[in-house]
């Protein structure tokens, strides 16, 4: 397959969707203040951003909101309180995982929500779940994604089979995702590929989610959508669970269509991103990240292990060899 | 061109490069004690690390040696001093600037001395200059490389005269430099395509040496590993010159050769790195060398940018654009 689109030009297909929030979110547990989601709001508009995800709509009988910031839930009226009407081109998505989500409870009519995209985040086993909560909330009027996580563990035919049973289905956007960080981006060219072709065979978009255990989030990131991905998934200086993921920073600086800036992100970054640092909040590349990346497992014990100050970094990859690999 | 090998076998002619006292002694102007040194020659053996740069050539008239330590030089016997004889699998590399180096001083007959390779750094401009310190080292005996830095800067028709030059020479290997950290993978590839193309016609091998100003370093080492380069340069945790280098473990977690092991590098970090780190020895990504990255200019404005701790993005960015850009 051809690479799309080259250094020179810009391709009009692409949609940067600023993930901040949601995938920060699992770094503090969603406890962001209000002035902060209003000046990344404020900055993403400024900067062009396409799609900016508030966070999840987890449920609350699954989840005490008590123990969790707002951005966990994502009442209507906490989006509003920061966006109004969102009378901006901006789009609002929030992700909603299969099974821990009372998506038939929480999910408004599109016409009572400022939420445009739901982002309906699964492992590749739990599809027919994912496609019962993709089919409703198409049928309330929202454009909806399938965001099939842990890719790099699961087995071809069934990452195949998945993306048959999405074809027939009324979703709008399949994501490949990079849950582990553990993917070249020679096996990301091969993947897109592939949900390239799926896509054009059912007139669906591909986006990319990859995370920075190998500081690989930007190039993984860049080279999808040389293969097709046009929903390009970013967060401010990477925030995310673990080692982070795509920085919005590089991404900006590599579009070359003249509607981004990187010069908001920018400020963002040193007025808000440093000052989260220095209050302590730890996230970015670190070498038990990518360990856990090298071996393919879950980053939750590299997660501990930096948490702990752990640089016994010989015996904790020993060690995931018996416990996750 | 296709891409060689894959991930499920190895190239046997690829060779890895340990650059860490060369160009992570441009962050503490090589004062290494001669424990680190010799550990990291250890380590480098244990990992199967096939190249072990030292450091510098550099004229002693030209440089004053109290400024400096003594890797800057690389005396004979300073190198003795830690590799003895240098009974092992392991090749001693040194980095000798066109312009900046009394070669025919400063070079023994390959006969009195344990160097097996004498790297020989030019800007295209200087490629005469390059290549009469190449003949030189050449019927001394050595090993060479011609590593032709700042590509991302220089016309292709004088990379193309340059490699013509180069492919009637004496030198055995011809390195990719990103000096600047700039070029993204699909560039990379496309150079390495080139230089590869020279390389065949005129039996030569390719290296590739990059720089991590956008999280592309390793990214782009193993894109022009795809595309042929066989001398792959890393250095521990990327110590190197502003944002640093390929990670040497990063590699030696995508290498597939049974001959190459993380564990011993990943000791070396945790003992050894970690310990630099905390003296205060600075290097590796940040958001400055982004910024010269992306608009493709020297770093030395983002090393006094992070040396000051100005973290005034927005400016510092805008103002690259009259200062460099």
């Amino acid at each position: 397959m051809e690479r799309r689109g080259n250094l020179m030009q810009f391709r009009p297909d692409i949609k940067v969707v600023d993930a901040t929030i949601r995938d920060g979110g699992l770094v503090n547990n969603f406890f962001f203040d209000d002035e902060f989601v209003k000046k990344l709001y404020r900055t993403n508009i400024k900067a062009g951003v396409d799609y900016m995800e508030f966070g999840y709509k987890a449920s609350k009988e699954l989840f005490n909101p008590e123990e969790f910031g707002k951005w966990k839930f994502c009442d209507e009226q906490d989006i509003r309180d920061i966006v109004g009407e969102n009378n901006t081109d901006i789009k609002i998505a929030v992700m909603a995982d299969v099974g821990r989500t009372d998506f038939k409870h929480d999910i408004l009519p599109k016409s009572e929500s400022v939420i445009d995209l739901i982002r309906v985040a699964t492992y590749v086993h739990q599809m027919p779940a994912a496609i019962e909560m993709i089919e409703y909330c198409h049928s309330m009027g929202y454009e909806t994604s399938c965001n099939i996580m842990a890719v790099s563990t699961a087995r071809e035919r069934d990452i195949d089979m998945a993306l048959e049973l999405l074809g027939e289905s009324s979703v709008d956007i399949v994501y490949l995702v990079d849950s582990y960080g553990s993917l070249y981006p020679e096996q990301i060219k091969e993947l897109a590929e592939k949900y390239q072709a799926f896509a054009d065979r059912y007139n669906k978009k591909i986006g990319i989610h990859a995370h920075n255990n190998q500081q690989l989030a930007f190039a993984n990131t860049i080279e999808a959508c040389s293969y097709g991905a046009s929903y390009l998934d970013a967060t401010m200086s990477g925030m995310g669970r673990g080692a982070g993921n795509c920085m919005m920073e590089m991404l900006m600086g590599f579009l070359r269509n003249p509607k981004y800036s990187i010069i908001p992100i920018l400020r963002f970054v040193q007025d808000e991103i440093v000052k989260l640092k220095e209050q302590g909040v730890v996230w970015g590349y670190d070498v038990p990240y990518l360990c856990t990346g090298i071996l393919n497992v879950h980053p939750r014990s590299a997660i501990a292990a930096v948490r702990d100050g752990d640089r016994d970094y010989t015996n904790f990859y020993v060690g995931l060899w018996d416990k996750e690999g």
